[in-house]
């Protein structure tokens, strides 16, 4: 079914100018001016503009993920979730990923390659959060936290963390969608369905 | 594994107060004092404050899910989602949806049940998104756009919704969320793995 479509399918607005409206550590808050192309007048639209993300999925040899739980400002509450961070500029995200899980956890991997990428709330925020998997991950470097972090590390197996999203213990949105991509290479060393 | 854990665990920042730094019609964004409890000197975080959202898997009679395609000024593009939107106060989550389905696509269905809900983003932001299934949706309304919405409505057959995450054509981190967890779901009806 197509309801719209062609012409008669949603338009794209013209960007105008941007303002900064608020600087934080983690991300800006810009001011957009838009024009519908067949309005007169423009419209300002808040834009949160954070640098891209990275998120890591990483699976021990013995088939268990490497999970973060720590303090969270934003919901000021504890969240178990995967390592992750902000990509330096210039960085490529699987090094990111990488790099992460080292400073986070300590963990090291053999194999790490990109499970694809989405973006985290495309109606308000610019950027990307890149998904990671790394594979053979083995505990191998002293931690390394960020000023303010304050991490447990744990292990925890694979379908053990499925089942934790569905109870409703891992609410992460951004780690649910690694473990969404991630789920059809799990099915196949498995060797059968996840979820 | 627990390399840390009990009293070596992270700790539980005690919040101060709160000061409102934007103001726009979608989110707040407030500069929180918090101070760790071992530390004498607070410190200042920024949070991203929405109401809550919802998003809703639509399906149809014929096996396909409701998709909205629309210009999205976060990212500058267009997005194809799933149907969805703010919780008014007092709402219920699932009656959201329902009405959000209802005002976005004209479609509306038999069953509407809480899939979850997830946290957008724990770090730097309060709200939760609550994922609603609707069975049995289909075309009964007139659309009601709120201003400056514009959407292609369109059905698409459930596992291609789910090639089309995996291909990196569906983006939205809260769709895919939505997804994971209906994929337990769409696995009984279909009587076979999903992903």
């Amino acid at each position: 079914m197509n309801s719209s479509g062609g012409d008669h399918g949603p338009k794209r607005w013209i960007r105008g100018g941007a303002q900064n409206v608020a600087r934080t550590r983690i991300f800006d808050v810009n001011r957009v001016a838009y024009r519908h192309p067949l309005r007169a007048d423009a419209k300002d639209f808040y834009v949160i503009a954070p640098p891209d993300w990275v998120n890591v999925v990483a699976l021990t040899p013995a088939r268990e993920l490497v999970l973060v739980r720590q303090f969270r400002f934003g919901i000021d509450e504890f969240s178990l979730e995967i390592p992750g961070g902000m990509i330096e500029p210039g960085e490529d995200p699987v090094a990111t990923a990488v790099r992460e899980l080292r400073e986070e956890t300590g963990f090291a991997g053999a194999r790490a390659w990109l499970l694809g990428a989405v973006h985290p709330n495309p109606a308000i925020q610019s950027n990307r959060c890149h998904l990671v998997c790394v594979e053979e991950a083995r505990p191998a470097a002293a931690l390394d936290w960020d000023e303010d972090e304050e991490i447990e590390v744990r292990t925890m197996p694979v379908d053990e963390v499925y089942a934790q999203v569905r109870a409703g213990r891992i609410t992460h949105a951004l780690v649910l969608d690694a473990l969404l991509l991630f789920a059809p290479h799990w099915a196949k060393i498995k060797g059968g369905p996840v979820i």
